[in-house]
C-alpha cells in the first residue's frame, strides 16, 4: 500500500513504526516522496537499521505534553549521531472509508493515549459510539479496511496517503491545542556522510554527553562544565550512566549557538567548547551537531 | 496478614502498593514497627492521601538503573514536600511455603522486571522450571499460598514477614549486582508539622522547582539562575511544564550544602540561595528541605 521506489534509489530513512505514526508523519514532512520509509518495531530497532543502504532515520526525542523519550536518549549511549530535528504539531484526525458520513460512525479505533486527548470530541459528536483500543494510531486506521463501513479510526492524517479507500473526516480533533512532539533525525555515526537531502542550513544546535559523578570531592563539578560551555544551554535530561556505578550519571546536554555569534563554523565552535570543559577535568562528548 | 496496630495510635505512613512491594520495604527500613503502612494504588495516590491522620508518604524517585520516576516529579508539580530520603539496595529474594526446598519448585511467579533480573539464576538452578508473569512481586509472594507448594516467587524478603506461612530460600539472586532505589518522604505541604519519628539529623538537602522558558530573550537564563545559587548542584531533571506554552519546562533541581559549610541553618542558607534567583528574575520555589 505503501507508494513503491520508482527506477531511481531513493533516499532510505527507518523510522519508528508502523507505517501511518507520528514518527513516519514527521519524517514525511522532512523528505516527502523523495525518501523511502524502513519502519521498525522500537526505537532501539531505527538506532540499529542504521547502515550505508540506511544512511539516516527519525526518532521522538520529546512531547510537550508527556516528556522526554527516555529510550531515546538510552540508545544515544552506545549509538548514533543527531544530525537534525524536526517539530510536529500532533493533529489527530478522524480517518473513515471513503463516502462514510459522521451519522454513520458506531465505533471508534485508536490507540489509548489519542482515544483520551479526543474524549470531548468524541462524547459531543459520538455519545453512543463504542470505542476500541488498539496497539497504534496506525493499526486503527489499517483495521478500516477489515471492519464494517460504520467505525472510525483517530489517527495521523498520513494514514489517508498510506492506506487506500481512506480519507479525513475531521482535523484536529484533539483536546489539547498545543501537543507537540520533537524528533532527531540521526545518523550512524559523526562520520557518516550527510546525503545531500539532510542539506540544510545550520541551526547552530548541538547535543553533548556529559558524565557526572554524584559523589565528586570536587565543588560544583556538574555546574562549573556547564559553564565552561560558555555557550546557552537550552535543555538538561538525566539519565543513569550504563554499566556504571550506582547513581553516577550522564547528562545530555542541548546547547545552541548564541544569537550574536559571528560567522564561525559552527564546529568549530562547539568543538573549542567542549575542549574547554575536557581541560578542566571534565567528560564530555558530541551525540550531535546540526 | 499485616501485623495490626497495639492500643497506642501509630504513625501512618502511606506507600506505593501493594503491600510487600520495595516501596514498602524501603518504608519499614525507616519507620520499621513502629508506623502502619496505608498502601495506595498510584504515586498520585500517595500524594492525595496525605492528611492529619496520615501524615507521611514514601514514594520512588529514581533507580540506578531505570532511572528516575516521572510520576513522582510530576505529582510534585501540584502537591506534597519532600521532608527525606531512603536509599535502598534491590535485593530479590525466592520465597516459598515453608519446608519447601529448591528440588521442589517447579514454578517460579514473579513481576517480568524480576523475572528479567533474575533469569541468570533461573536458568542456572531451574532450567526445567515454568515462569508466570504477575502484576507485581508482591502479588507473586501472595499467590504463593493459593498455588500447589512447588511454586516459588521472586520479591522483597519483607513478604517472608507480611505474609504467613512464607520463608525465604535465597537472597540477592539478581544479575544486577548494584541495583538501587532511592525515595522520598513527602508530607502534604512544608507547613505540615514533622511527625516525631522524621526528626533526623539534617542532611543539608533540598529540592527546587525552576522554571526556564525555552525561547527566552536572556542569554543563559537557566545557567545563571543555576550559578545564582551558589550551592553545590547534585542532580537536574527536566518535565513538562504543567498547563503552559509547549516545550517550556520545569527543572528540579537537587542541592547539597557545601560540606565546608558553617553551622548556620539549612533552611536559611537555602531561602537565601533562592531570593538570589528571584533577584534575578528567576522563577523557584522550593518543593523539598531535608
Amino acid at each position: 500500500m505503501r507508494k513503491s521506489p520508482q527506477s531511481t534509489v531513493k533516499l532510505q530513512v527507518a523510522v519508528l513504526g508502523p507505517l501511518g505514526t507520528y514518527t513516519h508523519e514527521a519524517a514525511f514532512a522532512k523528505f516527502g516522496t523523495q525518501a523511502d520509509y524502513n519502519e521498525q518495531q522500537t526505537i532501539a530497532g531505527v538506532f540499529h537499521a542504521l547502515s550505508e543502504t540506511i544512511p539516516l532515520g527519525v526518532v521522538p526525542q520529546e512531547n510537550s505534553i508527556f516528556g522526554n523519550v527516555i529510550e531515546t536518549y538510552d540508545a544515544l549511549q552506545h549509538a548514533g549521531f543527531v544530525r537534525g530535528e524536526i517539530t510536529l504539531k500532533v493533529q489527530h484526525c478522524l480517518l473513515v472509508r471513503k463516502g462514510v458520513k459522521m451519522d454513520d460512525i458506531q465505533k471508534i479505533m485508536s490507540h489509548e493515549q489519542a482515544l483520551g486527548q479526543c474524549q470531548d470530541f468524541i462524547a459531543d459528536k459520538f455519545p453512543a459510539a463504542l470505542t476500541e483500543k488498539m496497539p497504534s494510531t496506525a493499526s486503527a486506521a489499517r483495521a478500516l479496511l477489515e471492519n464494517p463501513p460504520n467505525c472510525a479510526a483517530i489517527c495521523s492524517k498520513i494514514c489517508a496517503h498510506i492506506f487506500e479507500g481512506l480519507e479525513v473526516l475531521r482535523e484536529g480533533i484533539q483536546k489539547e491545542a498545543l501537543n507537540f512532539t520533537r524528533f532527531y533525525i540521526i545518523t550512524r555515526s559523526q562520520n557518516t556522510p550527510t546525503p545531500p537531502l539532510l542539506l540544510m542550513t545550520c541551526s547552530r544546535t548541538a547535543l553533548l554527553r556529559l558524565t557526572a559523578p554524584l559523589h565528586s570531592a570536587r565543588h560544583g563539578t556538574l555546574l562549573s562544565h556547564l559553564n565552561s560551555l560558555q555557550l546557552n544551554v537550552i535543555r538538561i535530561d538525566r539519565r543513569p550512566l550504563a554499566n556504571s556505578i550506582s547513581f553516577h550519571d550522564m547528562y545530555y546536554v542541548e546547547i545552541r549557538g548564541n544569537s550574536d555569534g559571528n560567522e564561525d563554523s559552527w564546529v568549530l565552535v562547539v568543538n573549542t567548547a567542549l575542549q574547554r570543559v575536557r581541560s578542566s577535568g571534565g567528560e564530555v562528548d558530541l551525540a550531535g551537531i546540526w
